[in-house]
């Protein structure tokens, strides 16, 4: 007492972290409970519990029953419900990015825990930062359930058969348990769904799983992992092994097959993607990361003192030179070791190696089925079923939770499912569009509800079908339209792959008349054409 | 049969509409379901149950459980989940906004069915449509919600009392059942969610109602509004009455003194709208519409032939000369009858009249009370509150929500308040931003986020406390910062009442690359400042 405190900051609100701050909590005794302060920085204020993530798509479970507040679970602990901006090991701080008073946050530390996780990092995929919708975070399974039923809402009143392809069509890529468990809810979701909407025929709807590799569930043994194939073929999914994820447009999904290398097209207007995953940016520059990770031994330490790392963004070599594998199960009891070697170490005593081989792993495959493996047995259909739901009700954070978790299945059990599309989310006023190439930007007779500003690549202006202009970077298209309130009339049509910056009617009015130098240069732009082809 | 069919186009997803589908599907009969189409419109594709939303906000209630498919209420009915953008009454034809295809949609009719219900119009009262928060829709009630979690998020790690004072005071404008209603649960959610963060203090959290009248509850006898207000202030709720909204900004709420006209600020992050209500801007340049209502008389009938009117958007004079008022248990039987004669016209049968004069009214005050006025009684307290609740279970539409709303109450008797904040709500990255005389817009050192465009009113830049500069309409503020990725260098302060609009550093990043004119014209604004005072 009286000293200085002991700073103990965790970085991510992942099972890790979160769990890492539980530990510390309970080990604490006595005279340490004011000598030691915990704090955890995390994106939100609750902890995702991510196998039944994909629960919420079909409303099995209620949305805010797959999560659980963080504040509730480590109540001593300090938590800055904030991102990480950057780490200054040498001067041992952390710099959080700003709130609502714009202003960064420096934490300083004493011990630093490394608990971020990792994230989808579709940046070296085109058009999956622009188009497809990733798969990690509670709002990630909302907006894909809110989007779903706006494609159902479309379909229902649009007469165009390709169009209808396109809204029908959905696409998952990612053949772990994370995408099996997606398509699988997603199916059963529709399935149900689909009665409510006269106008749509259950055949039209298409449920497409790309995987890379020649097999699903690569964290499970082939055979289960052919079981699973074999369920979701049965169901109607379209499953493509061998099949990686080429690029996303507007409204189509191109695949490049893993051997020959040959692309085909697919066209969907939705594409979730669970895959390729990437660590967190923050980490990057760090003196002490390998390839985005951080390597670790069995203590949890890095090579910087007072430095911790665990969880899926680290590398935790064990004693014996294995790997300790990225799931939950094993960052739950790494935060144990971790929680227990911190205290170690500002009590100067003895740290304990981690050393776990794993229970075993589980999935579901929706409608009453699933693939266990445990205590080195396999098992599948409706038993492992009732195993994987009675483990994760067990298992999950909060008895509040628990609760609320039991009365969402029994309910589920018999009341038909949710419809209701929450349309809270808002389209990006300005935003960047990706479209392949004899794909449309926009047509002749369509409204016109935005500008574009090309980005790169060529785009067509077609007259009853004719090309009568080529764009290319730096050209505007499509204001004239908007600001005369007219429908189009020409036809946009990319010609390469193209991306685009579309600023919607709203946001262009406010930026022509109110950031300097725009409204005489698109006057100009629109004076010399109405002189050449003009295009609206 | 064979001949062309009857189209009835119904507008409007709230009760008036829905059940006027409702009860057209029940009353028709054999060949006449081939014969008639009945067409809704409606703007989301479930029915609000207006009276529970403000449970939405304490989590008493699962936010789901709040709204009804209109699909599964209305089955023959075909749906287009769309606003309307125009009614052509002498063409006979609603046109639809652009959804998925940016084109408009016409749909043709025989009978047309207005029940578009009013919506909150604070576009006479400054600044609310930039920052108040309106309650009406499911959306709202959640960006309530995540709004209000968010204010305590930032509390806890905010240490000026000025800026805690204004994320901690909580304003609601409107004293009907609405407003009382929402204060109620906000202030019942905040009680038991302020445990969770240690740093906050009890007594910080502060609640205003704002009343324009003299007491609370128009709607009921002025006991039962007394009533209301002696236990609103109990609960420490600051009951303003003679209190109008007079603006709102960024930071404040200003109201005024209904009789002598004095002005009052408090400065407040939250503020709450739940009045003024408006028409539907479509039927403002309908010939039939009157003073934003549209006339009917007892049949529901309105001067156009073929054209009826239900519901709040409705003025229905009843054969007695009264009115019929404007709540959820009229519209309902408004929808029967209208439904009734509208059969009666298709079949040239005998219309009937409206005549319903109410059961009674009631509303919740959180916390196991209520006020309730039924049969000439008048009840509040414990019993009447049950009344609420069983009256309202078994009033909402669907079985099925009746059941998840009863284990939702049941399982809220003992489980704990959800306070996990869904950061589903981005802001937006173009909008317009209001401030007070003597309002910081943003202070030296802050992180540079924003670009301001001065709209309207005058700011000062102060450096070191003095001011070196002023700026006014046209002017741009703050992109130094932002492109330098320095912190502010100055403060800027609203010297009037200062509209802006902001724009965001990625959509700004966008807009200096790729809108043609604003990059010289950037370039020139800032090397002018580099000889003049600089502020970024």
């Amino acid at each position: 007492m009286g000293g200085e405190k002991t700073r103990i900051v965790i970085l991510g609100g992942g099972f890790a972290g979160v769990y890492t701050a539980v530990h510390l909590e309970k080990l604490l005794r006595g005279a340490e409970r004011d000598s030691v302060e915990i704090t955890l920085v995390s994106k939100e204020n609750y902890i995702v519990f991510q196998p039944l993530l994909p629960e919420v798509i079909s409303g099995s479970v209620d949305m805010l029953h797959v999560i659980s507040p963080i504040r509730r679970l480590a109540k001593r602990t300090k938590l800055y419900t904030r991102e990480v901006e950057a780490i200054d090991l040498a001067r041992k701080v952390v710099r959080l990015v700003p709130g609502h008073r714009p202003q960064p946050l420096d934490l300083g530390f004493d011990h630093l825990v490394l608990a971020l996780g990792n994230r989808l990092d579709g940046s070296r995929i085109p058009g999956v930062p622009e188009h497809a919708i990733p798969f990690k975070y509670l709002g990630d399974a909302l907006l894909l359930r809110n989007h779903v039923v706006h494609q159902l809402e479309e379909a229902e009143i649009e007469r165009d058969p390709g169009l209808r392809r396109k809204l029908l069509t959905f696409v998952v890529a990612g053949g772990g348990f994370s995408g099996v468990e997606c398509i699988a809810e997603l199916q059963d979701f529709l399935r149900d769904a689909v009665d409510a909407y006269p106008g749509i025929d259950r055949k039209e709807i298409r449920h497409v799983l790309l995987q890379r590799g020649d097999r699903l569930l690569p964290e499970v043994t082939e055979s289960l992992g052919r079981y699973a194939e074999k369920i979701l073929r049965q169901r109607g999914v379209d499953v493509r092994l061998g099949a990686g994820l080429k690029s996303v447009s507007a409204g189509s999904v191109t695949i490049e097959d893993a051997k020959t290398k040959a692309t085909a097209t697919i066209a969907a207007a939705t594409c979730v993607a669970t895959i390729p995953a990437g660590p967190h940016p923050v980490l990057a520059s760090l003196p002490i990361t390998e390839e985005g990770r951080i390597p670790a031994n069995e203590f949890l330490e890095t090579s910087w003192p007072g430095v911790w790392a665990l969880g899926d963004c680290a590398t935790v070599k064990l004693a014996d030179g294995t790997t300790s594998p990225p799931t939950a199960q094993h960052a739950l009891r790494q935060a144990r070791t971790c929680a227990a070697n911190i205290l170690a170490a500002v009590r100067n005593g003895p740290k304990a190696p981690f050393a776990f081989t794993g229970l075993g792993k589980m999935g579901s495959l929706g409608r009453r089925n699933a693939v266990v493996e445990i205590f080195g047995m396999r098992m599948k259909g409706l038993f492992a079923w009732l195993m994987w739901r009675s483990v994760y009700i067990t298992k999950f954070p909060g008895l509040d939770r628990q609760v609320r978790l039991f009365f969402d299945w029994l309910l589920d059990a018999f009341l038909p499912r949710d419809i209701t599309q929450l349309r809270v989310f808002r389209d990006e006023a300005i935003r960047r569009e990706c479209f392949q190439p004899g794909e449309t930007v926009f047509a002749g007779g369509d409204f016109g509800d935005k500008v574009y500003f090309v980005v790169e690549g060529e785009v067509a202006v077609l007259r009853d079908g004719k090309p009568i202009a080529t764009l290319k970077k730096g050209d505007v298209v499509g204001e004239a339209a908007l600001l005369s309130n007219a429908p189009r009339n020409a036809t946009l049509r990319a010609e390469t792959a193209v991306t685009v910056v579309s600023v919607s009617r709203k946001a262009f009015e406010e930026i022509i008349q109110h950031v300097p130098g725009v409204a005489p240069e698109m006057q100009r732009i629109m004076a010399g054409r109405r002189t050449a082809a003009p295009s609206r």
